[in-house]
């Protein structure tokens, strides 16, 4: 019977309409049962860029689309593998077919872990969406892993090795984590068609031609190198442009302030919380389990936060109402080193006008790495992408492509200091003469958009 | 003042990228502070397909992108008619462009009442979107009302009466809402981007090339009859594909029960429900006010559907968790008429193997009238498609096209009975041996997916 | 030696890129030879649209793309086909993927007797593009022969029945030619994507999901009807909007007449033509064979129009700079039964002002049927579309759609009468006072672009 | 009356139905006029892209539709300043609408002197399609002389001066001829659309609202440097991916031997040459004019080589064949310093198998430089891309960008050596047992792709 589910195909193969890859295709009854879980269906409530689609109006898709999307893309792969690259043809540096349940499940399982503004979230309330990830396939009582234990006794713990990278064959490890892999190329397209940018746009059909397995892992045949190339610059676009966007960061720091205040206030009004928000008290006494977990989503925190609306608290109420409405910190990009003591200025008159500094400015840092080669001193070092030549030897892609040269290595992004909106706009159409010294003070240091 | 701010324009243009319109644009600060406002900032929060995006997973997009998409056609539509149609050059049938922004207005605040789930929601609670749209434009405690005001006494009132088609400039009246106005334009092309299907698409370039001015509404150049044909050929395919799929309309009844449950449960059962759905109460009692209504969106009942999984009730818990872990019930169509015993007859068969019928049985017929012409006797008559021709002669839609003439006055649609799904499936797998013979008769009754 | 031949796989699949089905994949020798040779090469310089790049001045695009299109969708089909309905799996009715080979050439090859504009060319020198393909298949001379007898013997002649209709298999000839086949679908997609119109594009993806052998040939399973409807709404409307543009059509006409007059002129001026238009003049004295037809290509004729705008007859010469020129006769639509007096008057007006009326009016009649079922008695009767229900019976398109219903048996298109436009043009500008009531009594006939 | 037809706009705005651009408008008499010229028309016979067509066999699109496309970007951007940068807004700095029509006629008529197989044919017979543009426009024997001096006399020097760069208002020329000109933004748009790939895609609608108007030219708005910078990537791999694949410089050396033999052949076959190819004989004895130059177009180039076939001299009849029948060269890169005695080798061993080793082999060599900054001391420099900061200072693009900076003054391409395709292909299957070690010996010195 473990066996039998474990090949059970469906009779007919599943589609679903996805605008990103036309078709998602579900063949294998395991999908279908992964897809129909309560842990993989709560990923339709919760949003993939988190506050971005507070800039990007378009971007409101879930974690749960692009899931199926990796996973399709994953699929994609292996079929094209399989088709050319079988173990039966190339020996053992070709593709093992056998693995091909293994790595749809870790595509479409690898983000289950995510929970509502995971980043912020983590942050505050220090859980890590891939420790989740991890303790969602193997914990006896969800109902991921009882599907992925009928396959095969030891299943879960080797969907999860796949995605802590200690899964003992590269090829599958490299598809679903690496500087190229299912994931990524799922949320560039997908973002990129949510948002309405083209930056993240790059010929997925091209570069799914030109893949290829080898001893190490995967690699791209040397005539795709362009579409490799081109994938690189999305994917630096899509952060500077996107990812980074100064008014989505702006929201992160209302939420980050929210819920720390609220934290803060939990000690002395633990009767009022667990009323008006019973599901995020665990993480509020810092007590929870995988099933307070998986009850959260970002309804579940927008909800409370309407709750919150209605606290006696000015600070956490104003914060909750500004985070729903839509009202974002204002920012100037600055110099680390250079320009500390100008933000201990800049703190200054924010608090001098009225404001509490602490939930109303903030640092925010955002940066990425586009793509690096391999460092052997590196203590995090990366898998690097290999082009293939006629004749079977590797080339690394910073090697031939002068644009992805100039980005190895480089980190993109920058920092921002974020302070109430008031300290600089329409100050003349209010009553503001008392502190009007401070905000000619406060906007003198902000020239074309930077602190100075 | 009051002037000033109605003709205040921003000094830079703001622009949001928009997959489907490329960019909206803003261009009053009127238009800027309604975007602002928490009443439209709440439709952020509501989505703009209820249980589609269950079967179309792209179809996460809400009334907000929505809401700016209607209003960016409208300006355009504006645009247009004041280049070429102003009543400075065409006299009394032209265009008066002072009537741009209460046009603007009514488009971006047209669909500002809707609720969660708004269809299932109103027809339990018996509120009405369209009534609830117009008190939030016209309540001196919104928002919106007081933007509105500010631009001058009365203005709200304006607004609204666009809604409600009493405005009496039918050229502003007909753009918003008749057979072909910017709201229906939008959501076709933004349902067709979201889902991912290509039958929503149709050229409104070429629609917005055509259309003009005239003394009794709008109308369409004769030399773009094709491009308003397959508008409507569009919109028949999205209504018979997309917004009448009967697996969202199996989510659907699940709502439905599951609301009626809760309002079933209410009276005995007061403090539970306050204490896990605060916001919700005064609709269960029906005793709530505006402010009630606009503090609800879809992640609120969500949110309390998760709580409800914890209730005592079997139903009340089943049902919530159906709901939110997509358990569609599952359907077989029927002729009004003809299969009502029969009907009756698979009830008692879905009662005998242990339902309870009420709850988990359905009847949902979907119907849509994709097209009429204006037809004097009838009680709901419709603003027909008129075409002008060179000579300034109006003719009416379906007289030109035998497309539009196959549709007109042609409901679309079906009627479905829904049952639980495991009527019809996956007996052998189960130990349903006891009631197999009634299975069997259940599953006699359903050939090529139609009762019979 | 033959054998190996026809089994010949590529040791890499070759690829060309295409913007309309992104990659076409050429996995045969033979099919790679075929495109190699000279007879598929010319299509290179045979425009798909004739005149109508005139109009869409995107649409210049060549039977040599549209050859490759067609190619790729019956390979599609025929993937499609072997993965779920084999012979293996469905028995008689499944699909026998021997008949791979022989569908691809057909597909590839439908359209190699198509000359330079070629309908109207057809016309006047009584030549067959249908009656062409089977000669260039089967005569052996051709590249394309030669090929196609490596194979094995016969194979040329089993090719050309497709195209005529006689092979046996019908889920083969389907595949080519019926009112849903790989030849319409392409030039669909192909036609509005160089034309920069939508009308032609429908759901290809949706359409190769759903296709399906049985015994009699290819149908759709009926989840697929809307895709299938949408299909034929846009060939209705590329019919309508595209093909039969009326300034296509004035370009046509020039070319008709231009072509006549060559025609009329040639036996008084044979030694003028032949050395100014040498590969034409075999068609002019009516002798021409398989090689003469083989030479000509859009280009050649357009060469030899340049030739003879230094004719000393000035409705050649003039004939020829209006065609090179784009200087389309104009139109009005008429009645036929109604206005044929009233075109003899409108005939007469123009001889009146000058002008050659054999070769300065014309009548152009252009008609299509979208759709039609099988009707017994017709004598031209067409394979209906059929879709399969879950138990596998058929039902014909037309009776579960009403849109194709309202298509389906009706003509679709108009008569119109040519002029030169300076009847209705610009007479104030010019010097036309002499014949100034001949123009105004021409113009008075014509009202919203039709005679009265 | 001169005046007149200046101002002279269309009572009804002409559109044209463009792919790229979705519609070109126009709106003034003089441009439909300039469109309807017979030197303008002459363009839609001449292929945008040349030999490429025989590798992306989309590309079949004509320098007509590239000039519409080029108008119609010039258009947008006059309206854009016209309405948010006028000198009646900005002073001095701004743009003066009066210079509107002469930006429009010079963006329509760039390109109006490109002749068939432009860059080839200019190489084998001294033509300059530059020089030939200056002189269409302000010869008085043309209809574009004619209708640009309607406008007012000395307009056709004006519009001439705008293409040499020298008219005064930078504005202008910079809008027709820089690092990021309308010519190059259609170009690189269409050109992907017509190919089918990606690579040419990027952001114009963003770039075309952040262009603005300075003092010394046209730039870009800060905020909008990362579009500007996806445009700079796109015209990067546009050219190492099209317009310098391998396959098309393979059939443009088959074309120059082609040109180059009949030159060759002329003096003593000058005959033969008159009777067959009439319109070119003018080139191959150096004694044409411009009317014979613009008698030409790619169709009559085919149609002679067409003829060509037919000659007894092998070569000239064989590489018509070849160029009929895409029959390219083959290659391999090399190093200029390095490789050459390697390739004198090599042209050795196929001038042994029996090719004459001028005209059956060559060297291509395909550069450019995607973007430079501004170098005073290079004797050829560019007009730098300046972004334009909040305050109104400039910064040059390469500053902020690390992907421009990776690229600025790096020439991008590669040297290629050509020889027949039998030199490595299929040499088993044929009788060449007599040269058998000359191809073994060709064949050892390429590696990956790389002579060595």
């Amino acid at each position: 019977m473990t066996t039998a589910y474990k090949q059970q195909m469906l009779p007919i193969e599943k589609v679903f309409r996805d605008p990103v890859h036309n078709y998602i295709h579900v063949q294998h009854q395991v999908i279908l049962d992964l897809i129909n879980s309560r842990e993989v269906q709560r990923l339709r409530r919760i949003h993939q860029l988190g506050t971005s689609s507070f800039t990007f109006h378009g971007a409101e898709h879930t974690r749960f689309s692009h899931s199926l999307g990796v996973y399709e893309i994953a699929r994609r792969i292996c079929d094209i593998f399989e088709r050319n690259f079988s173990i039966k043809k190339m020996g053992a540096a070709g593709w093992d077919d056998s693995e091909r349940l293994v790595v749809l499940c870790a595509a479409l399982l690898h983000d289950i872990g995510h929970g509502a503004y995971s980043h912020t979230f983590e942050h505050i309330f220090q859980t890590n969406h891939e420790a989740i990830t991890v303790d969602i396939i193997t914990s006896p009582t969800t109902e991921v892993y009882q599907i992925l234990n009928r396959v095969e006794e030891g299943f879960p713990e080797k969907v999860a090795s796949v995605i802590t990278k200690q899964y003992p064959n590269p090829q599958v490890v490299q598809m679903i984590s690496s500087q190229i892999d299912a994931d990524r190329m799922d949320y560039l397209l997908r973002d990129a068609y949510f948002t309405g940018t083209e930056y993240g746009t790059f010929d997925i059909t091209r570069i799914l031609r030109v893949v290829r397995p080898y001893n190490d892992g995967i690699c791209f045949a040397m005539n795709g190198m362009h579409a490799v190339e081109d994938y690189i610059v999305s994917r630096y676009q899509m952060y500077v442009q996107v990812y980074f966007h100064p008014s989505s960061r702006g929201m992160e720091v209302v939420l980050q302030h929210l819920l720390n205040r609220a934290k803060e206030l939990y000690p002395e009004n633990q009767e009022w919380f667990e009323r008006h928000s019973e599901l995020i008290v665990p993480f509020l006494n810092d007590e929870f389990k995988l099933e307070d977990y998986v009850r959260l989503d970002d309804g579940v925190l927008n909800t409370y936060f309407n709750h919150w609306t209605d606290s006696s608290d000015a600070i956490l109420s104003d914060l909750a109402n500004r985070f729903l409405n839509r009202k974002p910190l204002k920012s100037a990009s600055f110099q680390p080193e250079i320009d500390e003591q100008l933000i201990q200025l800049l703190r200054k008159d924010v608090k001098k006008v009225g404001y509490n500094d602490e939930y109303y400015t903030a640092i925010n840092s955002s940066f990425d790495l586009p793509y690096d080669f391999y460092r052997p001193k590196s203590n995090k070092h990366r898998t690097q992408i290999e082009l293939q030549q006629k004749d079977g030897s590797l080339v690394e892609l910073s090697k031939v492509s002068p644009l992805v040269a100039a980005l190895a290595g480089q980190t993109q992004g920058d920092n921002r200091f974020y302070f109430p909106r008031e300290m600089i706009h329409n100050q003349q159409q209010t009553n503001y003469n008392l502190f009007s010294e401070t905000y000619e003070s406060f906007l003198s240091h902000i020239h074309n958009g930077h602190l100075q």
